[in-house]
């Protein structure tokens, strides 16, 4: 089956909103095995709509639309499908409900420009909106087919899980092949040095027995998906399990987690398990891995407290760090970092206290210590491990960024990997 | 003019990729003035590209192409381009010196294949890429134009300011007019509000005189852009300013900046100006209000300290909340915040201190106190302001940035609009 996109809306044409809708459809077509060789974007014009619409259905078997379903008369997919297709639009009744118990339930009466959007053609199939007013729709003639979906991702993402998968997986019949991936997480390597070590695997030509690898490099980690084709879930898991295995024989330590496992929420779960809390003393980074640590629904069971020490005064008066190491060694040194740790642990009674102080830029440089000079301590009941970096960035966000990661990757190491550094 | 995309890459129909060289090109063309019409995304398939280019060549003056210009076989965009205007490649040498010296500056040498990143048609324009191996190219025939640029954003984007916008500046010629537009960000006041206000001017055929108004609402705050077409910025400033006027006389009291300049921002400068300090207390925020606040490059002139205590036990040795408060209203509560606020405006010694306290979810909510449940507490000099909020939204980090984002609102009128609040 071959399917192509259309994304219509003028919005889109004048950048106002960037597309997340066409690499969600895409990426879920991938993995549902559906071939999609065109994609295209078109303003809200019947004209240039129609002419698109015909072009693709003489090339692919199913199109999907996306957007210009609302109640304004600019909003004309649905009009322009039923065109194509020679069909009349006539009230289907159950989307009218919904529509007129969705503004009471608002304490609302619907417009009567709502109403147009519960017309469609008498043999669509119409798929409910669980989140808006605009319905959407599958039209088949001849052996064809257009999917109409609305334009909000957030309407659009539940009515294709809900309305769209099921007939598309109905009409791919039982013995298709669809992808399924797993997504293996890396700390500490780099994404050359990961690719370096696992170069016959990823230029393999059946990749690990038929499973195919892909790298993706995020901030401070990398990521490989695993990918292979196959009938089901269960035909999958094995030969999944197996390329997970292959990789991790040889990088395994470097491998926190899998899938949508982040690296805040393995360290949650390592502290839990042993029954610790943390606190954390931070400078340059002013919050952001209090933050990250506590993006996570429960960490207040380990979180115990953050202190963010942006002047010196406040890391001696908050944190007891020595004036005599603040004037020997400056705010951004190991000695420092050292005695921030230590300071935030005994100032919270918890088992580990991490801090980082450093230089974000753009200003504050020097030349013995440059913009993204950071110190990163870890102290725990064996001691505390301190360490300075050099993170090469010219952009402030992206040295917060790498200095917290750099220091959840510190965590990780000492709680799960128990003290490799 | 009439220009159309081609977003070439198989990378961008898996799904792999969020194609944010869409937004951005649309988003140029638009300021430029010049219409788009058509966008299409084709994969790395010669033949499919090819039949795409020729469509659009027959309806567009300029084709713009993103994408395959790799060192590998499967890109190859340039040759087909090169192909549908019968030219032959040939080596453009200031290129391949580019390419080698760009290698030799990492301490390597250029591979056999990188050569084909310097194959150019002999009458094509060479866009040079300062950030990358692939040079671009604008390639003109018959009163048609194709622009060939790489994929990746960091090196399109600088290549698409120096080669393509002036050239398509003097391809429309010294009286084309353009888009020059002002955004104007409002705080505390929600985007239907807003629009009701200032409906007549949303809806008058010419805006405000010929400065049309539309609408973008965010997290927290709502974005009106004012936009108009004329010969010049000289030309378009007293519009803007005048349409900027007519707003700020109904809805100034809300408007806390213009284009780049964010809430925290205005806040940083509005203490830099007083020569004050500033001290945050978060709790369920955990660090999200200083990690906003030292966004700013330099905010370590007026940001002292921050505190997040996740347990009653730091609110009371962190913060001296005295635990008969803790007992008797929660530690989500007025009393807690205005305790916290005053706490650590205390502890800091700064002018103001600035305490949150809530309930992200998905967990600790009960009845009395349900999931979205906050309280704001600001003290300054003329005292402590603090509030009650239910944050309507089942999701923890929208309720974690909507508290940060009122947070900021809530320091901006005590420190901007001098008590109201």
């Amino acid at each position: 089956m071959i399917v192509e996109c259309i994304f219509v809306g003028t919005e889109l044409l004048l950048g106002e909103i960037l597309n997340t809708n066409a690499q969600y459809i895409s990426q879920r077509l991938a993995e549902l095995g559906v071939d999609c060789f065109h994609q295209a974007t078109i303003g809200d014009n019947p004209g240039r709509l129609s002419a698109a619409l015909q072009v693709a259905l003489t090339r692919s078997d199913v199109v999907i639309t996306t957007g210009g379903l609302g109640p304004t008369l600019d909003d004309l997919t649905k009009e322009t499908v039923a065109e194509v297709f020679g069909r009349e639009l006539v009230l289907h009744e159950p989307s009218w409900a919904a529509i007129e118990s969705l503004f009471r339930s608002r304490g609302r009466e619907p417009a009567a420009s709502n109403r147009k959007q519960a017309l469609f053609p008498p043999d669509a199939i119409v798929l409910a909106n669980a989140r808006g007013t605009a319905p959407g729709m599958i039209m088949e003639d001849g052996g064809k087919a257009v999917v109409v979906l609305p334009g909000p991702p957030r309407e659009l993402q539940p009515m294709f899980e809900a309305g769209v998968v099921p007939w598309l997986q109905e009409r791919l019949g039982p013995d298709h092949r669809q992808l399924y991936t797993r997504i293996v997480h890396f700390v500490g390597i780099g994404e050359s040095d990961l690719f370096t070590q696992l170069e016959d695997l990823f230029s393999a030509a059946d990749g690990i027995g038929g499973v195919y690898l892909a790298p993706y490099a995020k901030l401070g980690e990398v990521h490989i998906r695993l990918s292979t084709k196959a009938a089901s879930a269960d035909e999958a898991a094995p030969l999944l399990d197996r390329a997970e295995a292959a990789i991790r024989q040889r990088l395994g330590r470097y491998v926190y987690g899998l899938d949508d496992e982040t690296l805040e929420g393995v360290i949650g779960q390592a502290l839990r398990d042993r029954g610790w809390r943390l606190a954390v003393a931070e400078s340059c980074t002013g919050g952001l891995l209090a933050k990250r640590l506590t993006d996570i629904p429960g960490s207040s069971d380990y979180f115990a407290s953050g202190v963010v020490t942006y002047s010196n005064a406040s890391k001696a008066a908050l944190l007891g760090v020595p004036e005599t190491v603040l004037a020997e060694h400056g705010a951004v040194s190991d000695a420092t970092a050292q005695a921030m740790a230590e300071g935030v642990r005994r100032l919270a009674d918890t088992e580990i206290g991490v801090a980082i102080t450093g230089i974000a830029g753009p200003g504050g440089g020097s030349a013995a210590k440059p913009v993204g000079t950071v110190h990163i301590a870890v102290a725990s009941p064996a001691g505390t491990t301190v360490r300075g970096y050099l993170l090469r960035s010219d952009d402030r966000n992206t040295v917060r960024q790498l200095a917290a990661q750099e220091a959840l990757r510190r965590l990780w190491t000492t709680l799960i990997r128990e003290g490799t550094d």
